[in-house]
């Protein structure tokens, strides 16, 4: 694991100082699991975020990019509802949004427009406000500091575990956190965020400066990963920096390089973690194309392995099918001359410039795949991670009704 | 079915005059199942071919062009097998397609350069030489005009039934034949031609005058159909006219509408048989975009339709989930305002002007289903054909071995 680096500290997003969070059971979900989380900071939070680039975007995306203009990105208070996604839902999907924002900021105190709405689930279904609203005063008064974990399992949808982390780093000026909770299991093909991240840090960083670091840390994150490639219209991501370690991040603190690679690595967990508990993914596979053309194409060749259902049905096979990897990476577009192309599967080299090579039976046998893919055509690179695409997949989302 | 326009005649592309075919089996496929097919003309045929847009192409590809070039798009004799794609085996790959076609050309007493090769089935295997060449003799004194059903068998891989077909048209000037025979089950997003399929007549038409026309009918047919969104890079359509029904095509004879309306319709055909014997598909969908900004973005829509795996997942468990394809659609960087969109399931009205339509469940559980999308947005349309996503389309590309 990546975050190895950096100390792992229990609690999620509670790890963070100054955040408290809650998760309960609202009445959406079957069987009492949680479905409502919150999470609220003591000190404003310096905010980052963005948003799925699908047309179609649930209503609570509007809300949260309105109120987060007016705060100029200054957030204190997250309400996420799993369950039902508030998307299709016209004009009353955002007076619905606005209402639970509302109610949260004055049950909490907090001034209304630092207070964000996120939802996931079903499309097209109204939230159930009568059961939302009713739960409220007590999601508020669990808000705790050992609540990370049940807001991590509340916004699950058909994810196989909660995703939840949090990491200390120690710099020289002294020690920072930032945790994070995450939520994705299918329609995981981001295309700007992924379904639902939330990251805490206590590290002490205006709007301006997190604004890149964090879009950079998406792209190298969550935006590498695919699961079944179909993009989810609620997709957010968000970045609240507290700053209530008082360790400042940038010149005369802490370093600027040191932060963005810690949020890598988490943010790195998050997606590989949303890829491991994936709908029916039972494989793990790690897709690097190296010497492409330009970044573009090595990124589309990658994509294109990731997404192909040949590939991905072959991995959950164990079949080490070669021909349908190569068929894919040279069916995208990209300028790829497969007499030049040399393919490795799990450190196996299986066909070189041209020709298959012969090699040992037992690669894709593990938990984890690893696929890389020399184009021997520039110096460009990308990774991208997918699962396999399995007999449970299917039966997930055929059994998921609307 | 639109080739009811036109009367059915039996045996496939041996309906044709002048047209004799074999199928047999050489040893590749189990069970003694025919896996290797010839087709055979009296005369010299004017060809349009066109090959799949895959960077891999099989080894059989740069034969085909090669002696199309040489013989100024004449051909007399098409031998195809299946189970081995011929494909990523080097240099060796071509020498084995040509020998094939030296031999065949040979034994049946025509140029060299106007016998032709395709081959379908694994990539990166190469071709079992000893076992075709010795079947070779056999296949060659098998050709009959009852061979026709035979080699639509022999040219299946995954595909549940043979496609076959054959009709007349009775023009003013006399009568004249169209048929084919098509092979395709996974790896089907065609952009360029499709898996394999050929399709003879014996119009007199010139190499010259056919190929707009193949073209033009395979972008509304084989290009329009999507299984599971992987190209194959042996895809080859060819359309072969002998002449020997005297009727010419053009000034003076039969009309170029009428033949290129009964290519498509009997393409069309070929196309939906594909779609319906797919991998795994249990049910054909017909995806209909209409008033979209531009053709290009109706189709780019219709097809993100088609390659959801969450649509097709829905559509196998009879879930008119209509999030998904509204979902899909808004996500592939078409301008499209869902606001305006109306979306259409069977004939019932799911979704108008952004907001959720009440309707009867019953939908979306026969056979076919068919959806339609208005944008609202222009005054372009699209039109594709797909099948739905099942378990077993998981079992047998997870079981079909390299």
């Amino acid at each position: 694991m990546a975050t190895q680096k950096y100390k792992r500290i229990p609690g999620g997003v509670c790890g963070v100082t100054g955040v408290t969070a809650a998760g309960l059971h609202c009445g959406m979900k079957a069987n009492n699991e949680p479905d409502l989380a919150l999470v609220a900071s003591e000190a404003e939070c310096n905010t980052a975020a963005f948003y799925t680039t699908n047309r179609l975007q649930g209503a609570h995306i509007s809300v949260f990019k309105n109120r987060l203009r007016i705060s100029r990105n200054n957030a204190m208070a997250l309400l996420v509802n799993a369950k039902v996604a508030n998307c299709s839902t016209g004009e009353q999907g955002v007076r619905d949004s606005n209402v639970l924002c509302n109610r949260v900021a004055a049950q909490l105190g907090v001034p209304a427009e630092q207070t964000l709405h996120a939802s996931t689930g079903v499309i097209g279904r109204r939230l159930p406000m009568d059961k939302i609203t009713a739960a409220l005063p007590a999601l508020c008064a669990a808000l705790s500091k050992s609540g990370g974990e049940d807001a991590a399992r509340a916004i699950m949808t058909t994810d196989a575990a909660p995703k939840s982390l949090c990491i200390q780093i120690g710099s020289g000026k002294g020690a920072y956190r930032i945790g994070g909770m995450a939520k994705g299991a299918g329609m995981i093909h981001p295309n700007m965020a992924t379904m639902l991240a939330f990251v805490f840090t206590d590290a002490a960083i205006s709007a301006r400066a997190l604004n890149p670091i964090a879009r950079r840390v998406m792209n190298k994150t969550f935006n590498c990963i695919s699961v079944d490639n179909d993009m989810s219209p609620n997709d957010t991501f968000a970045v609240f920096a507290n700053g209530l370690s008082r360790v400042r991040i940038g010149p005369g603190g802490a370093p600027v390089e040191e932060f963005e690679d810690a949020l890598e690595c988490l943010c790195a967990e998050l997606s590989r973690q949303m890829v491991l508990y994936g709908e029916g993914v039972t494989k793990v596979v790690t897709i690097e194309v190296e010497r492409a053309r330009t970044p573009a194409q090595a990124r589309t060749m990658a994509m294109a392995i990731a997404d192909s259902q040949l590939v991905k049905t072959a991995i959950f096979g164990n079949d080490p099918n070669w021909g349908r990897i190569l068929s894919a990476a040279c069916s995208c577009g990209a300028d790829i001359d497969p007499a030049r192309a040399t393919l490795t599967i799990d450190g196996q080299t299986v066909f070189a410039r041209g020709e298959p090579v012969s090699y040992r039976r037992r690669i894709m046998q593990g938990k984890e795949v690893h696929i890389r893919l020399d184009a021997d055509n520039g110096q460009a690179s990308a990774q991208r991670w997918t699962g396999d695409l399995s007999i449970e997949y299917v039966k997930i989302n055929a059994e998921y009704t609307t």
